[in-house]
C-alpha cells in the first residue's frame, strides 16, 4: 500500500475526510484488496504527520460507510465484498457512473447521525452494551412524559372540526393558527413577530438546511461555535460549505475571534446555540449577545439563532434572544417542538425579516411543497388545551433535580480528573477530561461498564485537544444518575490502565 | 432606459430570465425609476431580436417578485417601494449583502408554484374571475371526495395502539409497515422490491428534490419532457441546473432526441413520467420504455420514473413500469399519496437500488432528520382498511366520465382550432391551439368568460412554439364540463378578435 497520502491542509475538506477518501480510491482502484489490513493508526499518523485522532477518524468514517471493518486488538481491514451492504453495493457500479457521481459524492455525510438516533431510540443497542446499560446518549426527550391521550384528542378535534381542508394541499407557510400562536409567544420574550413573521418547516434541523441552502452555495465558508451541534456540521459538510470554528468560553463563543475571521474571511452565515448550546450546555451573556448583533450588523452577516430548547430552563431568567435585540434584522430565529414536546411531530419554524424569510420560504415550497397541516393543526389544538405548558412544568423540575444529581456524581466522581459545565437548563451536560485519554478505548471501557455517552468529537469540525463526553440526562432516571458517573469513572480508570502513559493535559481553560 | 440587454444564448438561464434579471438590475441601480413605464413587450422584442412571449415572460417573472407592476391596457410600470412587501424591501437591503447573496440568489425560483396551489386551493381566487368561474386549473385531488372519517379512525387507532413511539423521533427511512405495504404492491406490477428498498420522503415534490440533491451539483446538467411538470423546473433551477428538455411525442419522449443529446452532453439525470405525464396526460408506449432503460443502461444514466397518477388509469392496461424492465438498477422510481390518496399527508416514496438510496436516504437524514412516523402509521392503518381501494374506484369511474364528456366537448368546440390529448387515466388533459394567440390575452377573455385553466407555458424551459392550455378535471364537476369548454371557445374568440391578426400556426405534430 502506497502510503504517501497528499493532504491539503488549506483545504475545506476536514484532514480526515482526505485521508479517508484518499484510502477508499485505493480500495476502489484495487491498490487495497478486500481483507487486507490497514495500517494500525499510531504508524499512519507518524507516516503522515498527522494525530492519530485525525487517522482514527477517518478508519471509524470508512467503518461507518461499511468500507473497512475493525476488530478489537486485530486492526482495521478491507470488507469483503458482502451483496446485501448497500454501502459496499456502491464499489461495484460501473466506472461511468463513478465519475458521473463524483460531484454529488462531495455532499454525502456520515451516517453517525443515524446511528446516534437509533441509539437513542432504542436504548443502549451497542452491540456490547447490556440491556442494563445506563444511557447518557441522545438529546432527546423521554418519552415517558409525552400526553399521548391529549394529543390524540387534539389531533382528533383538528380533523372534526377542519375535515377535508387538513387531507389537501396547505397553505406552504404552514398552519396560520400555529403560526399565530407562535408569534404571540416570540412576542412575549421581546421578538417582534406576526404569523407572516413565521415559517413552519420539518423541525429545526430542516430549518437550518434551509436557511443555509438559502443563504450560502457549495465552497462558501459558514461559521458556528466550536464544538457545535454535530448535525449542524452534517448539514454544513453535506452542501460543500467550509466550516470556521469559534471558540466557546463561559460567556458564549468569542466575538473576539469573530472579528478577527471576518477581517480575512467573509462567512455567509453563522451557527449559533445561544441558551444550553449543543453539545455544552452554556448559555451566551447579555453582553456576548449585544457584541454578536453589533459586529453581526456592521459586518452584514446573518446570525443563525437556534433556539431548540429555551423551554427547558430550570433557574435564572434567560438574556434576551438575539433576535430580540437591535439589530435583530440580521437574526434568523430558529423554533422547534422537538425538544420541549415531541419531537415525532417534525415541527420547527423559522422567524425572520420578511425580506430574508421570503427567500427562506421559496425554497421551502421549491423543495418539498410545504409541511402537512394535519400534524400543525393538531399541535394549535393541543397548545390551546395548556397542555405544553403542563408538560413544560414537569420537564422543568425533574430536569432540575437530574442537573443536581449529576453535578454531585460529578464532583464526587470527577473532581480533579475532568473539568464540567453546569447548565441553567437542557438536556446537556459537557465534561472535558484532565488527561488525555484514547476516545474510543474509553468509549469501549464504559460499554463493559455498563455505561453509554456521546463521544465529544462527533461536535468537532477539526480533532479536538481534550477528550470530551457529552451526557444528555434526558431519558435517565435520577436515581441512575449517580450509578451511571460512577461506571463512567471506572471506566476512565481501566481506559487509562490500558492506556500506559497518561499524556499530561494542556492547560487550556475550560470552554 | 438602456435596452441594448446583453443576451447569451449559451448560457444555463432561460433568455427570459436573463432579460428579468438585467431589468432587475436597472431598478436596483436606480436606472429604473419607481413609477417609470417599461417598453411595450412587442417594442423590446423587437430591439433584443427575441420572441414577445420572451419578454412576457420575464415581465410576468418580475412582476411575481414584486418588482413590477402590470395593468391592462397601461402596460408595465416599476413598482414604488412599498414597507410591507416582503419582496420590495429586498430592494433596499444594504450593497453589502446584495454582493453576499448573489450566489444564493441563483437558487431562488418563482412563486408561480405557490400561487398557482393556493389558486387550486381556494378555488377560482383571480381577482377577475367570479366565484361561478369553472376551475379547470391545479392537478390536485377532489377532496369532496376525501373520506376524512376512515383517516380520523386511523389516525387514532394508529396512536392508541403505538402510543409515545410515534411522537418520538422515527427511523429516518420511514414507518417500517407503511413500507412494507408499499413493497407489496410494487412487486404487484413485476418491480423488485423489499421493505429496505423503499425511502418514504415529504411527499413526491421532496423525493425529487432528495434525488436532484443527490445525483447533480450546480451547474450540472439534467434532462427532461419537453413540456413537464413545471414545479421540477423550479427544484432544477432552484439547484442550479442546466435543463436539456426532450421533445414528447404520442409514444413519449423522443428516445432518438436522448440518444443525440448523449453524444454531446453528461446529463445527470433523466426525470420523466411515463404514465398520464404532466401536463400532457400521455402515456409512454412499451417500445419507448424499454428503448430509454437500454440507453440509460449503456450510458450510465439515472433515470428519475416519477409515477405520480398510475392507479389513476380508468381504461386499458399500463405497460410495465420503467423500475420493472431489465436495467431497473439505472431507475429511481418516486411514488406518492398526493394523487390517488390525500395530498395533505405529505407523503410520497423513493425506490431505488441499494445503492443509490442508501445516498438519497443519507441526504433526506441530512436535511431534515426524516419523516412523521404518525402520519405514516396512520395510512399505513388506513389503507389496511380497504378504504384506499374503495376511493381509487370511485376517482377511477369519476375520471372516466369526466374525460368522456371532455373529449365530447372538445370535438364540438375546438375540432379544427385545436388539438388536445385523449389520456387513459390521470387528472389531466392538455390543448394545443392551431393558431397563434397571445397567452397573457387569451388568459384574461377566460377570466371574463369566467373559466381558469393552467397556461402552458409554465411548463417550458423555454418558451413553446404554440399557444398552450393545461386542463384538470379533477375538481370540475362533470356536467360543468361542457360548458366550461364553451366558454373557453368564447374566450378563444375574443382573444382572436381582440389581436385582429391570427398567425398560422406551424404544421409540427400534436405534442
Amino acid at each position: 500500500m502506497d502510503r504517501s497520502i497528499p493532504l491539503d491542509r488549506a483545504a475545506a475538506a476536514p484532514l480526515y475526510r482526505q485521508i479517508a477518501e484518499d484510502l477508499l480510491a485505493s480500495i476502489r482502484s484495487g491498490a487495497l484488496v478486500p481483507g487486507e489490513r490497514l495500517p494500525a493508526t499510531r504508524e499512519l499518523a507518524q507516516e503522515l504527520g498527522v494525530n492519530r485522532i485525525t487517522v482514527q477518524l477517518a478508519y471509524r468514517h470508512l467503518q461507518e460507510e461499511g468500507w473497512i471493518r475493525s476488530h478489537v486488538g486485530q486492526g482495521s481491514f478491507v470488507a469483503a465484498s458482502a451483496p446485501d451492504s448497500p454501502t459496499e453495493r456502491a464499489a461495484r457500479v460501473p466506472p461511468a457512473r463513478e465519475a458521473m457521481a463524483s460531484s454529488a459524492e462531495r455532499r454525502v455525510c456520515t451516517p453517525a447521525v443515524e446511528r446516534l438516533f437509533e441509539r437513542a431510540r432504542t436504548r443502549a443497542s451497542w452491540p456490547e452494551v447490556g440491556s442494563d446499560a445506563i444511557d447518557f446518549s441522545g438529546r432527546v426527550p423521554d418519552e415517558r412524559l409525552f400526553d399521548v391521550e391529549e394529543f390524540r384528542r387534539a389531533v382528533d378535534r383538528a380533523l372534526a372540526r377542519r375535515g377535508a381542508e387538513l387531507l389537501q394541499y396547505g397553505p406552504p407557510a404552514g398552519d396560520e393558527g400555529l403560526r399565530t400562536w407562535i408569534a404571540e409567544r416570540l412576542r412575549s420574550r421581546g421578538i417582534e413577530a406576526r404569523a407572516s413573521d413565521v415559517l413552519l418547516v420539518n423541525g429545526a434541523q430542516q430549518g437550518l438546511s434551509l436557511v443555509a441552502q438559502s443563504l450560502a452555495s457549495s465552497g462558501d465558508q459558514v461559521a458556528c461555535e466550536r464544538p457545535t451541534y454535530h448535525q449542524a456540521l452534517d448539514i454544513f459538510g453535506g452542501l460543500g460549505l467550509r466550516v470556521a470554528g469559534l471558540p466557546l468560553g463561559e460567556q458564549g463563543l468569542s466575538v473576539e475571534h469573530l472579528r478577527e475571521l471576518l477581517r480575512a474571511e467573509r462567512p455567509r452565515l453563522l451557527y449559533t446555540m445561544p441558551e444550553f448550546q449543543n453539545p455544552t450546555g452554556t448559555t451566551q451573556s447579555a453582553e456576548t449577545r449585544r457584541a454578536l448583533v453589533e459586529v453581526a450588523s456592521l459586518a452584514d452577516l446573518p446570525l443563525v439563532e437556534d433556539d431548540f430548547e429555551h423551554e427547558l430552563r430550570f433557574r435564572g431568567s434567560a438574556p434576551r434572544p438575539l433576535a430580540a435585540l437591535p439589530g435583530a434584522r440580521h437574526v434568523v430565529h430558529l423554533g422547534t417542538f422537538s425538544k420541549g414536546l415531541f419531537p415525532g411531530v417534525r415541527v420547527g419554524w423559522i422567524h425572520a425579516a420578511p425580506a430574508l424569510l421570503a427567500r427562506i420560504a421559496q425554497m421551502k415550497r421549491t423543495l418539498d411543497l410545504g409541511g402537512g397541516t394535519l400534524i400543525q393543526a393538531a399541535l394549535g389544538e393541543f397548545v390551546a388545551t395548556g397542555a405544553y405548558e403542563r408538560h413544560l412544568e414537569v420537564l422543568r423540575h425533574s430536569l432540575a433535580q437530574k442537573h443536581a444529581a449529576a453535578q454531585e456524581a460529578l464532583q464526587r466522581h470527577f473532581r480533579g480528573r475532568a473539568r464540567w459545565t453546569s447548565p441553567d437548563g437542557g438536556y446537556g451536560l459537557w465534561i472535558e477530561l484532565e488527561e488525555s485519554v484514547d476516545a474510543p478505548r474509553l468509549q469501549r471501557h464504559a460499554a463493559r461498564e455498563g455505561v453509554v455517552y456521546t463521544a465529544g468529537e462527533l461536535f468537532y469540525d477539526v480533532p479536538p485537544e481534550h477528550t470530551c463526553l457529552r451526557l444528555s440526562l434526558s431519558r435517565v432516571d435520577r436515581e441512575r444518575i449517580e450509578p451511571g458517573l460512577q461506571r463512567l469513572a471506572r471506566a476512565l480508570d481501566g481506559a487509562r490502565r490500558a492506556t500506559g502513559s497518561n499524556l499530561p493535559a494542556s492547560s487550556m481553560p475550560l470552554l
